[in-house]
């Protein structure tokens, strides 16, 4: 199986400090990246994370809070730097782009590779990106500003062809993708070999939903059911709902609970305020509720397998 | 002595690596915090360094290339997060503005606190901030857009009380001040002690230049002479003159040139080109010109004794 891979690059929250880095994650699917978000340092994180520079197609901001988007100039900047030609996809609110121009017009403007801005419509649910391999679309979220989160679907793959049986029935290589496609197989002596016989199911297609940041939507289940592994904001313990509340930001067991009702595969924990020395709290409030929850951390890889 | 520090937070040039951060320093003098250049993780470092953000009062931008101003939205930001209510002054060139407003509107519009722009000439040496304690004065660079370097001069201290004489001569605590101003004194019987026999010699007022980014330039060092310690952008070795002259920057060699010209305390190297491995090389070629030379990495405090 192809790896699905999530590098976490930051999991903190506003405020910076030594023990998270601001909100920034790497996608990874059939040689692509697709980088969510980039706080301060991301540039930085990718390197401690040997994540290269040059494999990162398109770029997806959830919204202009800075600890989600101010390492955006610097990578970008750095990109240039060390020569990029390739064309990069930005896909952000459309508040962004005043800013970003002239952040470009100031610092980028002899660049070699072309950035293409994407204006996404934070209040709707539809395909904003699509390849051979995968769609990403936007998930309405609701925070002081526009935001919305992100959910990557792998495109469902082909069947895998039974080795043994191509060589029992003597069937040519030309045709092997013809029976990845779905045909059967006509042997020398007339008899239908069926589809079902020459293969074993596809794997399943995989899905990640990155959701952040939001007060806690109780319909927010039905935008990301079933999917593979659900990255949903949880900057609060339960004792401090009520900043959470104020905020329109997320508490550990409200993020566990979109989980349990999307009957996702596995919750990721993140955006931790820097009110917390350790997020022990958040893990367990979050089990109690779905026992899938796991922190992330700066440095974690995730693969979706 | 009052101790006069220079905290060096990023020493790298324009590619941040896991080995340097871009430009970034922090003059502090009788409690107060000057930065000079912010480049992109400059609030961590600040962290890292345990250097409160509390008594910065001003910001000094030399010149708007990323690795020198990337951080310092970011640090704003931070600073509004944390409460700040102090003003604060930024002195940077008059083609930051535009870029700044469109930032700080974006990002900062609900923040406690006043940003103070100042505009910046670079073609001309003057004092552009002044207080009890210091003076600063740009100092012109020449480097691919407008930039200037910056020079800190303490103001003349008053000479030391001789607490010996005062007990001697039983001069009371209210005349210590005029002492201190210059007065001599009249004992009970008529005879004046001068106040050379009451008073040690003030400390010698100390400076620090910081000069980066710039091109070797021959008479720079009239701007710096005798300085306690310069600060002298040194990107490349000898071997690689060619890029310094064609992207405007100096070789080590060149920075110790100026130093030895100016007849300086010490000369500190920065802003080290990605490409080396290590600085060594750039330190010997320094010291060959000039004994006095040192690397500064991040994390470093001089302290101008």
């Amino acid at each position: 199986m192809e790896p699905f891979k999530i590098h976490i690059l930051g999991c903190g929250s506003a405020l910076p400090t030594l023990r998270h880095n601001p909100s920034a994650q790497v996608v990874e699917l059939r040689g692509k990246q697709f980088m969510i978000d980039c706080g301060e340092g991301t540039q930085t994180q990718m390197r401690r994370s040997r994540i290269g520079f040059n494999k990162v197609v398109a770029i997806f901001i959830s919204h202009i809070h800075g600890d989600h988007c101010f390492g955006l100039i610097g990578m970008l900047s750095s990109f240039g730097l060390l020569g990029r030609t390739m064309p990069l996809a930005i896909y952000a609110p459309k508040e962004f782009k005043p800013v970003l121009d002239m952040m470009l017009k100031t610092f980028c403007y002899d660049f070699d590779y072309e950035i293409q801005f994407h204006a996404v419509d934070t209040t709707k649910q539809q395909v904003i990106y699509e390849d051979r391999s995968l769609t990403v679309e936007s998930i309405p979220l609701k925070h002081r500003l526009p935001t919305c989160g992100f959910l990557f679907r792998e495109k469902p793959t082909l069947p895998h062809i039974r080795r043994d049986m191509i060589d029992f029935y003597h069937i040519p290589v030309s045709q092997i993708n013809n029976i990845k496609n779905g045909a059967s197989w006509t042997d020398e002596e007339g008899r239908e070999i069926p589809n079902s016989r020459l293969t074993t199911p596809a794997d399943p297609a995989r899905s990640y939903a990155y959701c952040s940041d939001t007060c806690y939507l109780p319909s927010l289940h039905e935008r990301v059911a079933g999917v593979s592994c659900l990255y949903h904001e949880s900057t609060y313990i339960t004792a401090d709902i009520d900043r959470a509340e104020l905020y329109y930001h997320s508490t550990a067991a409200q993020a566990a609970q979109v989980a349990r009702d999307a009957n996702v595969g596995r919750l990721l924990l993140g955006h931790y305020s820097s009110k917390y020395d350790d997020e022990q709290q958040l893990l367990k409030e979050a089990q109690e509720v779905f026992p899938e929850s796991q922190l992330t951390a700066e440095g974690m890889t995730i693969d979706l397998k």
